[in-house]
């Protein structure tokens, strides 16, 4: 038996009953014989509490005392963890960041981890411990200042430590079962998925997927660390993420990969048209220059056919809502120099991506896909593909209706068993 | 101008307003052309609030993670304070008692401060920052966890780290003027002490007097370091606590020190009186030892003279409240081994102090005071004197009445100007 690494996020851990849960689910690990090490958030609504705090003494909070006043949240939460499994008879000791070796660059409220360092860690499970970590949080390099990771820094923390310790497993907790086919809100019939390689889920989170966030599965990808994303309220196995290797000492050989892991949708993106643009080399790059200048990310870009009469074009992209206006600005503001007749601006969107490793080796993927939308009378505005997704953009009204449709299609139904016959030839 | 160390109690930083108030104040003091160093306790009652959360999760919190967890208070009200000084316009950096480099011993909950290295902060402070310190923690040396210094550990860490940086003066701001000759809710007309030496501060301290405690005014004398006690809702100037150096700076001449500095009352202690106890070698340590190996702190002991016909005597001590069950306990089961007839508790007692370095020169001092109690018919029931001390034992219910005529005695009335004329031979 060898080390585990566990997360628990903020609603694990929302009250006394909820810490006193989580103590429990710890001990059984290491009573099972294996060493525990425990990552936790802060508890429940506490960020934001002190967010509001500190919106009333300051207007402008700034990164590094923002950082020191937020890191105030997993402490109180780890050391109550540790109080709690230690009055159930098992020695636990709480580490902050700091302590636990989680080296971050200076970037404050979203630094990233640069190195872990985790020999206290280490020789408190050795001893015997059990270990409880601050998520989200570590020290800067040179300045020693405590940082925050930002989005996800607790399950990257989590992901960090499990790879610098070697960990067997990283197992994050959470409030679903697992990493479904489908959201589970809009698709009665999704199922659980048991494996999914790195690779797949990594789209999956790219596409709207909100289970893992992709910075935490590419650390994992990058160390080889299986993951296990499983509910804190549940004693049922979850959703393993993991590499080929991993696959096969799950299941004792390697099984099939499946065709089409699943479906994500993601109705927060807006999308900008140029409309009228010189069909000429240059003009691309200038639109997007001024997007990057104002630094701005954007996911799928478009060109159209140009039409031969006017020799003009139309180029599309899709980036985050809350990024919508300073888009329209950017572009306004270089009008002259780039050239265009209009911009259209759409918010009323929705990504929906098919994701699935085998789709590279299945001819026939992309015209099911485009043949479940078209019987469910749902129109493509956009198309986006890469070697295992692809992407179209829809009415944000349309989105339900398709990815049931898309969903039922390849046979990813829970009470479906049958194969899916593709036809045509290819994508 | 040199470096000046502010500390700023809970019910000074309890909400936002006051931490508000507290960042103008700050910013003041290095607008004025001082460097600045501010130690912060938690936020009003977030100390209570997490031993709830605590004492919810389990009954019996260990040491290390009680101060992991009670540590977070700070961190919220330092960041805090940092964001508000900052929106003023100044640069504010806060710091952990760990990274502040308060060094303790590794007794959890009530660590002692073994060493201060305060390299940061002497290097924020010099870039031209105002440094926020987490009062009342600490790390330990040989452990690297996590400590609290206990009760007045705040004061403590500001005293600590004024000694460390050779600050001109630790200014610890409160909810009251400063020390007063006496409590004021007791005695109406009770002065503000403008100017009291470490040794009678002591005193006041040890007897009663809850503004500043013993610790906090051990570690100034012992470093040399003056005290400056103010209110923080006032700007007016409070009690400064000092070494007769400090008096001279202050005054530009030296002063003839005051007889009487002050009157202190305490009524949390309890009397245990032993009956009956052979008076011979050795019964006394009998009694104070088995006191000891029960770990309990005992004040004044007082032995009556023998009764001739029996060889018999008492023996009386006092104790805190809280301890006497524990006292008892411990005699009674001594009991054959120490041989008495029988033990007498009394919690329903108070002990007032008069306290004067002045006293050792001035004849009549005692005489005075026990004229001042017998004329307003308080009963004495123990003396007990050191150089610059006089306390007795009276009922609880006499003790505001012996402070007010005590007080009035010593020409300590502030509407009194005359100079007391003592009568008698000398105490």
């Amino acid at each position: 038996m060898g080390l585990v690494v566990q997360k628990y996020g903020g609603s694990s851990v929302a009250d006394a009953e909820g810490i006193k849960r989580v103590a429990k689910r710890v001990v059984e690990a290491k009573k099972n014989g294996h060493q525990v090490v425990v990552v936790v958030s802060a508890m429940g609504d506490t960020t934001d509490e002190l967010m509001d705090l500190a919106a009333e003494v300051s207007p402008v909070a700034s990164g590094r005392e923002l950082d020191m006043l937020l890191t105030a949240g997993e402490r109180i939460s780890m050391a109550l963890l540790a109080m709690a499994i230690t009055s159930l008879g098992h020695e636990a000791q709480s580490f902050t960041g700091s302590q636990a070796g989680v080296i971050t660059d200076a970037v404050h409220n979203k630094a990233r981890i640069i190195d872990v360092t985790p020999g206290r860690i280490r020789s408190s499970v050795d001893q015997g411990n059990i270990a409880i970590v601050a998520g989200f949080q570590g020290v800067s390099q040179n300045s020693k200042d405590i940082t925050t990771l930002g989005r996800g820094g607790s399950d990257t923390t989590a992901v960090a430590l499990a790879a610098a310790l070697d960990a067997e497993v990283c197992e994050i907790y959470t409030d679903v079962d697992g990493v479904f086919t489908a959201d589970p809100r809009v698709v009665k019939k999704a199922r659980k998925i048991d494996w999914i390689s790195f690779e797949d889920m990594l789209e999956l989170a790219s596409s709207g997927s909100k289970v893992l966030l992709h910075r935490c599965v590419e650390y994992a990808r990058r160390y080889n660390i299986p993951i296990h994303v499983r509910s804190s309220f549940s004693g049922k196995p979850g959703t393993w993420v993991g590499s080929p290797q991993h696959e096969r000492q799950q299941e004792g050989e390697a099984v099939e990969q499946a065709i089409i892991s699943g479906v994500a949708h993601d109705t927060s993106e807006a999308k900008v048209t140029v409309v009228g643009v010189p069909d000429k080399p240059g003009e691309a790059a200038k639109i997007f220059r001024a997007i990057a200048d104002a630094t701005i990310n954007i996911d799928m870009v478009v060109q159209n056919v140009s039409a031969a009469a006017t020799g003009l074009t139309d180029i599309s992209f899709t980036l985050p809502k809350s990024e919508g206006r300073k888009a329209i600005e950017a572009l306004e503001k270089r009008r002259a120099q780039i050239g265009f007749d209009a911009l259209r601006y759409d918010d009323q969107i929705a990504k929906i991506s098919l994701v699935g490793a085998g789709m590279k080796t299945n001819p026939g993927v992309t015209a099911t896909f485009f043949e479940a939308l078209s019987n469910a009378g749902v129109n493509i505005e956009l198309i986006s593909t890469s070697e295992i997704r692809i992407s179209v953009v829809t009415r944000e009204d349309d989105a339900n209706a398709a990815v049931v449709a898309v969903h039922t299609a390849f046979g990813l139904d829970s009470d479906s068993d049958e194969a899916v016959v593709y036809g045509g030839t290819g994508r």
